[in-house]
């Protein structure tokens, strides 16, 4: 141990106790490392074989269609995130006590929507060129389909996670993060909120494009036309491939780069209230446990091989127990460095990791056909439509239970941890609230030191997605079909966990944020009060109540609770509305040229690609708007409910009340949002899934198997299910996310 | 003016300013004379015609099954509240602080319970042989027809209002209130415990076997055997006339007597809170206000007529205006009398009136095909069930928006009503909170002053439905069916607005509750503790904070809001499960015995009966168990949790902390659970409704008409909304109340 301990203070050129500023490099080091591991698995998935002229056509649609629609989107988000920097920058100028703190909050926000946008387009750029890879590899070696897609996945995984590390990382530092340390956290929550800008965007108008060319591909090829899926007489077949890059790739990555990035500067702001214990490496701390984590996640991913015999599943867990482990090694040497072999904080980190699986756990049994769950809903399709619906909202209002019983199991042991872990210290000016709700925040790190290899399965199934598309469209022998089903069937389920993975992390990274506002909401009230006569600190204030008994905080409450429904609400509508566009083109298609049910002609593969492009980044401005101006409207209207607090509940400095009222009930705004949102998501995510399965496993011969009754009632579900999973389900993530990281931005409107 | 004033001071033979105990036996002699009442409606409607043999024998069977199920759901409650009253009274025995109360306690919760049975069995009793009645004058007079079902529905009406006025100022008057009023409101609050409990049980049960009859008929007679609605050759059909009776009719009716005692006890608990400023009379001015209620939906009922052309939803309307008119005069009256004039309170209870209006108005937007939800819906049918699904689950989760933004409005406008009634006056011992909150109590009591006559417009549906039933199954001519179906239609519409209505007052009610819980737990800690030193009173001590930045105080929220998602799935599938069994009997008959298809054998109504009763009944217990047992158990198990409390989140008496992050945690598991209760319990209730009248339109002619291929897609939703809307949603309703009464009674284990 010692030997180790010397060669890594020698590889540091550090002193191992100093305050710590080399761990800081060593985190930016790293991530910069990461990128150049990017760059090598870019090229191993770009050097490989793209197969045949007819397997390339295909692609070249895909991938332009892809890049067209994400060129629109950035154009889109990149018009609204210059109107909310604006914005922002007014906000803050119109009182003199923030304007110092415009220009940071803007470039923050503004690098953060930035990064989110690279390592989106880095991400897809990379997937929708491993697709046509992974298809020709798949014709010889299974193994090299397997590595392919899976690395193909990594770059998403690897850049999302790298960006969000350097972006935290070199704004502390070009802030004087080195030299103010317990300030400089608080001036970087806008890089937070500019990923989760851009996050909101890039998963809703993917959401809706995925599934609204999905809904509206099959509702008029396979229900009307009667042609299978994929069909290339299809013209919305190409749109549906698309939309699985745009969805599940851009969107997904877009969601955990937000959680990554907000979670490094909540667990900073929480680790600047234990500044007296760790000094400057307690806020280090998120970023060097991140770091250890992207070594984790790339050994994982580089380990992965298989044979032609193995299910392909068994090699990704092999993946990813090694980065789990690796993941725990690189935990414990971060305490023992940056948090004084505080084993209880190595504790906490298991927490979080744990809750990880059994997360993924019970996803698994929510939605795969093994299980009671989906086998009901199988059942109930033999009595039509209207039981499988009954059947499958009867299972997605059961699944949040447990994952809701995990989470709050979670948040209580690592409270008591972090709690535990300074048992016996007496610090001043630390109060137990912080020291456990440290513990809460380094939990939620545990949970997320795997995202980068997590990340890499999730878009690993959209790249498998895709290269069976290819092989089906291009007429390949059966025995290669038949190699990339066994991919395809891998990547659903990791997509599925992903989700449900997102969903666990985002919940705990959650109760993190709002600690976070409530001590920036605290920061803010001190900084504005003239600094009390005589002591010339604050001890007697401190910000952490958000009482639900006072009427407003209580509406407040309420509120929250109702744009999640209502934000659910229009994202499921706006797939429908999308879809229309879709099913109108498509039917206009086959209407005047007739050769193309025929086969003798070509379908305009474009014309539906452009037309849900469109469709879709128009249908995702409203939910988008709301999610943004509802909290901040809460906020700034109800500070005007002065003497509606309850009795003893208005805060006092020196004998001076303080108006509070707006930012307590934003506080519980978010937090019943985060509650609902939990709730309805974990239903959408595992109903949809549940629903998917249910009609596979109809398929697979049960019930009548393909084209009986039983397979149409759960050919509906399924339907129904689409723009639960995918669009509102995924969304509502990265809601609850934004409504943390605006509500930490825009705090200064709010007291 | 004055003149009145003495000419009332002569009436009641007691000074105009005294301290007000003869207003209680005003209360109680107006409740008498409103059963007096009762009794006067039960023999006009039991004196009518009814009808032919043929008319008789269905109305037989529907009464016998209605009375077969009443009898033995009765028992199971029975035996459930004898089971909880003994876990009670041990619960409040083995503390030897709680057992002075315990006798009272299960004395009341018992006295609630047979008081919300009473009332259900008289209502129920004269509802299933109204219908007949009904059915029979519908042959010659269309008034006459209306007056019998209105008339017979205000025996429900006015009998669940009576009884839960006198039961309370019997108990309070028995348990001492007119010496101590101060302390008794506390000890009634068993009452409004044993009313939920039986509600519960009463609307899941009816409420199940309401759906599970529905959907089995159904799916059984209109799909598979392909027989019409109501065709007496479905064995199931008396079934699902039975339950209309017991699932709109007796469900309702509990779910209302629910609402008027819990709402009775709860701003008897805020009265006493005010007592030194209005002393007693401003702990019986609810029961006063409630008590003028009664007299107001009397004469409401009683001037109802109408002709054979009018609308009858205008004559329902013109008795809805003139008891709301009538009820705010009483409300000004007992302001005068009880509460010195002060006319803000007034304003409170317009507030009330107001929001039952405006709720009114909401339901009837989202659920009538002349606005845009149901036709969003009718239209997404044209493209299969999917789609329709998918629009309806979208506009269900639009619904909870504006209804959230009216309560919201009316807390906040209530308390500040409340606040401003006390402007000026400085009252020792009466906090701001104390005087807001009462605000918001009498705006509820607005909401719900014309319960009574909400309660039998509700009760006219079954009735209607019925008479409509019976007139189709025994042939009568075309002319009488199209009177009956006038009425039935309004008997649809009355039924949407009650249930609008009855979460509008639940969510009002609910934060009454809970704020009567804080005042619970404060004079439960207060009587626990020695009395501090010198000053004798405990003016340091206050229990109003229910923190949601203390983590146990948050899991206790996410527990509240996943109790809420998991009770909804079990009763839902608890429809599933008791239709199978129907779908099973009614294959059996048509297998076993041809000729029932043939019209030459009676179908075995009996046995259908039988079993779905049985099996309503079974599945009943599961999810009411958990709704009972699960705040316990937050509220025992939470207790542990000390240390856990944000930092000067403790509260002190005499410097010594007090453990209440039990009782805080249980509080939020309420609120939160009420919350995400009104938001989908409104979800369901509307996106059932919209679901239900898009097929209306449908079967008007559009898009085809009645056996069109949309017609077959807006089945599917119907049946899909019909768990919704008449299982899940309206028990959603009572489980928020139950909530709230169960924390009340059970306060003593959790502090």
């Amino acid at each position: 141990m010692h030997m180790w301990h010397s060669a890594m203070a020698m590889l540091l050129q550090v002193e191992p106790l100093n305050e710590g500023s080399n761990w800081l490099w060593l985190a930016v080091g790293i991530s910069v490392l990461a990128l150049l591991t990017v760059f090598y698995f870019a090229q191993y998935v770009l050097r490989s074989d793209t197969g045949t002229e007819q397997m390339r056509t295909i692609s070249d649609a895909i991938r332009e269609g892809a890049e067209a629609f994400l060129r629109r989107q950035y154009k889109t988000i990149g018009i609204l995130s210059i109107v909310l920097a604006i914005l922002i920058f007014i906000g803050y100028k119109v009182s003199p006590r923030n304007a110092p703190l415009a220009t940071k909050t803007v470039i923050a926000f503004l690098i953060g929507a930035a990064c989110s946008g690279f390592a989106g387009f880095t991400g897809m750029y990379v997937s929708i060129r491993a697709n046509i890879r992974t298809a020709s590899a798949a014709r010889t070696s299974l193994n090299r389909a397997l590595q392919i897609a899976l690395r193909g996945g990594a770059v998403t995984g690897l850049v999302v996670v790298a960006m969000s590390l350097l972006g935290v990382g070199l704004l502390f530092f070009f802030f004087g993060g080195l030299a103010t340390p317990r300030e400089v956290p608080y001036q970087v929550v806008g890089f937070g909120f500019g990923a989760s800008f851009v996050a909101l965007f890039a998963q809703l108008g993917g959401g809706i494009y995925t599934k609204a060319a999905d809904v509206g591909a099959d509702l008029v090829g396979k229900v009307e036309a009667g042609i299978p899926e994929d069909d290339p007489r299809n013209p919305a077949v190409i749109a549906d491939l698309v939309g699985d890059n745009v969805g599940d790739c851009a969107g997904r990555g877009a969601d955990l780069f937000e959680s990554t990035a907000a979670e490094n500067v909540g667990a900073m702001i929480l680790g600047a209230a234990l500044y007296p214990h760790f000094g400057l490496k307690g806020i280090l701390f998120p970023l060097v446990a991140r770091a250890f984590g992207l070594i984790a996640s790339t050994v994982g991913v580089l380990i992965v091989r298989t044979d032609d015999k193995e299910d392909p599943m068994q090699a990704l867990n092999r993946g990813y127990y090694v980065t789990t482990v690796l993941a725990m090694v690189g935990f414990a040497v971060a305490v023992h460095y940056l948090l004084r072999d505080n084993w209880w904080f190595l504790g906490s980190g298991i927490v979080g990791i744990v809750t990880a699986f059994l997360f993924v756990y019970i996803t698994q049994y929510y939605t795969e056909y093994r299980y009671r769950p989906v086998a009901t809903i199988a059942k109930a399709s033999t009595t039509g439509p209207a039981t499988n619906i009954i059947a499958g909202l009867a299972v997605g209002l059961e699944t949040p239970a447990l994952p809701v019983i995990v989470i709050g199991t979670a948040l209580l042991l690592s409270y008591w941890f972090g709690l535990k872990a300074f048992e016996g210290t007496t610090i001043v000016g630390i109060s137990d609230y912080a020291k456990g709700i440290y513990g809460t925040a380094i939990a939620t790190m545990g949970m997320l030191s795997t995202a980068a290899y997590i990340l890499a399965m999730d878009t690993f199934g959209p790249i498998t997605d895709n290269a069976g598309g290819i092989i089906e469209m291009s007429n390949q022998p059966e025995e290669i079909r038949v190699k990339t089903d066994r991919l395809d069937a891998v990547g659903n389920t990791t997509k599925a966990l992903t989700k449900g993975y997102a969903i666990g992390s985002a919940a705990l990274a959650a109760f993190l944020l709002f600690s976070a506002y409530l001590d920036e909401v605290k920061e803010i009230v001190r900084g504005r009060m003239p600094a009390p006569e005589g002591t010339g600190s604050f001890a007697g204030f401190s910000f952490n109540s958000v009482n639900l008994a006072s009427v407003p905080v209580f509406v407040g409450a309420m509120l929250g609770a109702m744009l999640v429904f209502l934000f659910s609400s229009l994202a499921i509508r706006a797939v429908g509305k999308a879809a229309q566009y879709i099913i109108e083109e498509v039917r206009r298609q086959f209407r005047e040229n007739p050769g193309i049910m025929q086969g003798t002609a070509k379908p305009n593969y474009g014309s539906c690609v452009d037309i849900v492009t469109t469709a879709a980044l128009k249908q995702m401005v409203l939910p988008g708007i709301l999610a943004v101006g509802l909290p901040i409207a809460v906020g700034v209207i109800f500070r005007y409910f002065t003497g509606f607090h309850v009795a003893g509940g208005v805060p006092m400095i020196n004998g001076q009340p303080i108006n509070l009222i707006g930012a307590e009930s934003v506080a519980s705004f978010l937090m019943v949002a985060t509650i609902t949102g939990i709730l309805l998501a974990t239903m959408m995510n595992n109903g949809g899934g549940a629903w998917d399965n249910a009609k596979k496993f109809i398929e697979t011969g049960q019930y009548g198997g393909k084209r009986s009754d039983a397979h149409k009632a759960a050919v509906v579900g399924d339907t129904v299910g689409d723009p639960f999973k995918d669009t509102a389900g995924p969304s509502l993530h990265v809601l609850i996310k934004l409504l943390s990281t605006i509500t930490l931005v825009m705090a200064p409107l709010f007291v």
